[in-house]
């Protein structure tokens, strides 16, 4: 996304005499009236809930450190994430007002303003029931089914948004099936590298969604679980369900230990 | 999707004296050279993967007959789902091939094409391993947390192809955000009604997916299951495992009543 938005965007115009111009949009700004402040908005947006949300969410898959430690990461991850997306929220905005163009008439807009507050919300509560002031061991074990199920919902509300932004960005430029003169040469459903790179980045975000739902369930799902359960139903057999984790955190907090 | 591509599917033109025309796109044909062709497409390919799959999905969350009743509406459902995209995909390639037009340059087909990809491995897999030939009891107790978890990123994947689709469509007729003289009146940012419509079918898509995948993650990790599996591990604990109905088919099968 940052070598896309960074060095390849471009804008193709088709003149009236079928020449097409192409004009670079590429770089990064912060000035005012600067077109490329827009370009923060993709690689914040994307770096935000794509890379920290899936760190914040891996956490818990690979679980490498203690349940009070991979929590920590993963609230830092999801903060982290958060604070990506407010400023590349600015972004887009204050580019659409500086350049005189409406706010959220596209269906990457309304989408992605519906994803937001799913993600916004699913946030907040689970801040406020996980990790401060935090419920009742009882009501957080009723919500960790509800606060996963959501968060395997969101990975594809994210993934339904990015992919919308770039389609949207590859339509806005016309970087894709080009007819006219190009430097030259007579083009004939041309697609510059631009398209392929974001057609190719759009792949890349349907793996990535089809890796981390995956393997979201496989983690609490593995075949050895399955077999397990269905053998002797022996306290090993729980070993991976989402429960146990915040009893052992329970455990450790009567310890004083932690928190 | 019916309505959108039957009545209101319109495409908008802006002249070079700024008269936004409009033209409508509306209706259904399957006659060559006929541009409603295309019609067919959006319709199809939501009504088999967002339609037929969330029944064949829906069908093992609620459970409403005998695993071996909800196992044949599943594969069936998924039957219709396989016919009804074929069919759809054959409905744009012919209206492409009978209107000059590229195929496969657009992101919406790259990750269309992955999608189906994806989908119809599964399916085939599913076919052979779950139902004819059907492999060995302790191969498909292995094999179904894989199918379940992949089918979770599917349900991903047709959701962001499904957007993208919408998408593409509102940006190739211009329906918003339109500038120009439009019936006489002088508009700015104009949003028809194709593109109010296109928008809300998006955020059902949205709804849809993000309800779907909580259903099937919540259907395996109700709280009651996980209250259950903390107490005392009893066999009512599996009720909702993912294994047992398998196991109950079998039963079923070794007393020679079913298959």
């Amino acid at each position: 996304m940052v070598v896309w938005m960074g060095t390849t965007l471009t804008s193709y115009t088709v003149t009236s005499d079928d020449t097409v111009e192409a004009k670079s949009l590429s770089g990064f700004a912060w000035a005012p009236n600067d077109g490329r402040v827009f370009n923060w908005h993709p690689v914040l947006m994307s770096f935000g809930l794509l890379f920290c949300s899936s760190q914040a969410i891996l956490i818990f898959v690979t679980k490498p450190y203690s349940h009070h430690v991979n929590k920590m990461i993963h609230v830092a991850c999801h903060t982290c994430a958060i604070v990506s997306v407010i400023v590349g929220l600015v972004a887009v905005v204050r580019f659409h007002n500086e350049h005189d163009i409406k706010n959220f008439y596209s269906l990457h807009s309304w989408i992605g303003l519906a994803t937001l507050l799913v993600f916004a919300s699913q946030y907040a509560l689970g801040f406020l029931a996980f990790f401060y002031p935090g419920v009742q061991v009882k009501l957080r074990m009723l919500l960790v089914p509800y606060h996963i199920g959501l968060g395997v919902g969101i990975v594809a509300l994210v993934g339904i948004t990015t992919v919308a932004g770039v389609m949207e960005k590859l339509m806005f430029n016309r970087s894709c099936n080009l007819h006219g003169t190009l430097d030259g040469l007579k083009v004939k459903g041309y697609q510059s590298w631009d398209c392929v790179l974001g057609n190719t980045i759009g792949l890349l975000i349907l793996v990535a969604v089809l890796s981390l739902a995956s393997a979201i369930w496989l983690s609490k799902h593995s075949p050895s679980v399955s077999e397990d359960r269905t053998s002797d139903h022996d306290s090993d057999s729980d070993d991976r369900d989402e429960t146990k984790p915040l009893l052992k955190d329970t455990a450790l907090k009567d310890d004083s230990k932690h928190n």
